[in-house]
């Protein structure tokens, strides 16, 4: 069945296509122009001068998560000291949760975007860290996101053996996940995994044929932006502390730089050196981090508004960096713009222009959304 | 008709009320406990584990406006020079606009608000600045909001002499607005009104009746904190930079430090000192000061979760002072507060407890509202 949306006020397309009518046909956007020339469809909707740009891309979400982490987030924020379990709370409560109240809590979250303007959205394991609790998590994944990454290199669980551990993540827990992922990511950081340690698992999974992604410089300047540049990572992620070498490799390589700016408030660190890393010429992504522990948020315009107020981002910068820019860190030209052949995947603001999402911060202006032509909100 | 609203996960009364079951009966809460003494009602709610509190009461608004600014945010956030007209751009167009227009803006503002749960709205004139055009803005403002406050002294329009413009609001402008207003504000700060010229303004107010309230301290440590606390004032809004001394005058004063985190960020400003105020004893509202030029959101949730991620409040702190605080600022005790007399003006949210507030930002957390005992999400 095919949609001509026509009295599109201001359309976003982070492509060469350009016009106020669209038209959807099946799963694809079949046609982007002037709404005087526009073909016939099945189906007329009048979006009445509002703006329409992609839907977001989160690519990078953490939520195959069981538990509750609200009590420590409250005690963070009332200053109290950061004693709580951490990571190995919801990997407690993880292990113990039924397949089907994991399923049901990565559905409930990615519907919940969905109906904010999310319209593709990675998730990683990460909260299992045994063979058999990774798998299941990529299974559980699979099932609801769009893009699968295995994190088994989250953290060292309580008790293991630092190095033992990472011979089972490069070993038997990647044999058994890599069917089911397409990416592979490590949390290279002081208390997490070390530089070599972390390449070690990187160039295990990439012998299996998975893509890269790096957790790093979360904490400080470690080494997680050099190694996901050395290696040729599609993305860091983080990257909240820079040095000067840090952005010039990230310029000069095909790594994007994921910023993750809702995390960071939620921790109560510095925002990340956005401007820093485009005026460099680098690649960056924004996306929400959503997990119980550090970034419980699954609001991308909440992360384009952070971005813009507080990241000396331009509006236009910060919605590419949503939309196109978290295709481009997952490696997918299908999605993140609005051309033809593209994936039927729109977001329509109650509002005449992007600019707004950061200039009505908090105001919740997703108007329509379409996935895949099906029209979901 | 009486309501019966049992299931409540956690209840936020602001009051000396407590318990898992309230009863709104007409506009009032009729009572507040334990569900297993829960009275009779008309009708039964169960609102399964949801937090509850007090409508948003939203303190500092300038909502009778016309014209759009879209442009100059995008420039500013752009980083391109502050050229445009600012006020005078929103003053040029509210003159021009028909009654019904202006009536349509601040209707539709209030609309928006209340589906995020603000049930108590204060606004302000101050984009008139002739007679006629203030008092057709204030019996506006007065048709859609709870409490109406006069800002003729906003700043002195475009080719007008100070010190006549300031004997035409004292003078013959608050004359006829009066009759129509509750409060009398004035933006004190270097640029708009000095300390004398505001002090002209509000005693003249304060002798028809008025209610005070000033703007002040925005853009750098002006007298206007001095001369609220001086003058007893309700509140001081803004309080963006604050010496030792204000700090210790508002805390030894009934005047309320009104926070407008939304409008400091929007213009790219410091936060406010919102823990030096706290831990002084000051109390301290927060609202939203929504209004196209610097502040254009109406998310009393934005700014909660900004003052708890970035003020270093605690959640129970900001909302107490988004809803108590706003109600102390406007000097009301109906609203604000659960309590059998007040009104029934209920936020559920679609969350277990108001920690969620900050610990999910960006995403729309409002359930269902009550306002005056109707129903209206
Ligand atoms: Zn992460
Ligand atoms: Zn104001």
């Amino acid at each position: 069945m095919s949609v001509l949306v026509t009295g599109i006020g201001e359309l976003t397309t982070n492509s060469d296509a350009t016009g106020d009518a669209l038209v959807l046909d099946g799963e694809r956007i079949a046609w982007v122009g002037s709404s005087r020339r526009a073909p016939a469809a099945d189906e007329h909707v009048d979006v009445e001068g509002r703006a329409v740009l992609p839907g977001w891309v989160d690519s990078h979400t953490h939520l195959v998560f069981a538990g509750d982490r609200t009590a420590e987030f409250g005690a963070r924020m009332a200053g109290q000291p950061y004693t709580a379990g951490g990571i190995a709370v919801t990997v407690d409560a993880t292990r113990r949760a039924t397949d089907e109240e994991l399923s049901e809590v990565v559905r409930k979250h990615v519907a919940e975007a969905l109906r904010q303007g999310t319209t593709f959205v990675e998730t990683k394991t990460g909260y299992g860290l045994t063979v058999a609790d990774e798998v299941r998590s990529a299974r559980v994944a699979a099932e609801h996101a769009d893009e699968v990454t295995f994190l088994g290199a989250h953290l060292v669980p309580p008790g293991a053996d630092a190095d033992t551990y990472v011979e089972l993540v490069r070993g038997e827990m990647l044999d058994a996940v890599a069917p089911l992922v397409r990416w592979a990511d490590v949390f290279c950081e002081e208390g997490a995994f070390g530089h070599d340690q972390a390449k070690a698992v990187l160039e295990a999974a990439r012998a299996k044929g998975l893509g890269l992604r790096v957790h790093g410089n979360q904490l400080g300047e470690g080494p997680g932006v050099r190694l996901a540049v050395e290696l040729g990572a599609a993305s860091v992620d983080h990257c909240t502390y820079l040095s000067a070498a840090d952005v010039d490799a990230l310029a000069s390589s095909g790594t994007v730089a994921t910023l993750l700016p809702a995390c960071d408030l939620s921790t109560r660190q510095a925002l990340p050196p956005a401007r820093a890393l485009l005026d460099a010429g680098a690649t960056v992504a924004l996306a929400s981090n959503c997990n119980p522990g550090s970034s419980y948020t699954s609001s991308m315009a909440f992360c384009v508004a952070t971005a813009v107020l507080q990241m000396r981002m331009t509006v236009q910068e910060a919605v590419w960096a949503a939309t196109a820019g978290g295709a481009r860190a997952l490696r997918r030209d299908d999605v993140g713009a609005i051309r033809p052949g593209a994936r039927a995947d729109l977001h329509v603001l109650d509002a005449p222009s992007i600019t707004h999402l950061a200039y009505r911060p908090g105001v919740p202006l997703t108007h329509a959304v379409w996935r895949g032509g099906a029209r979901v909100v």
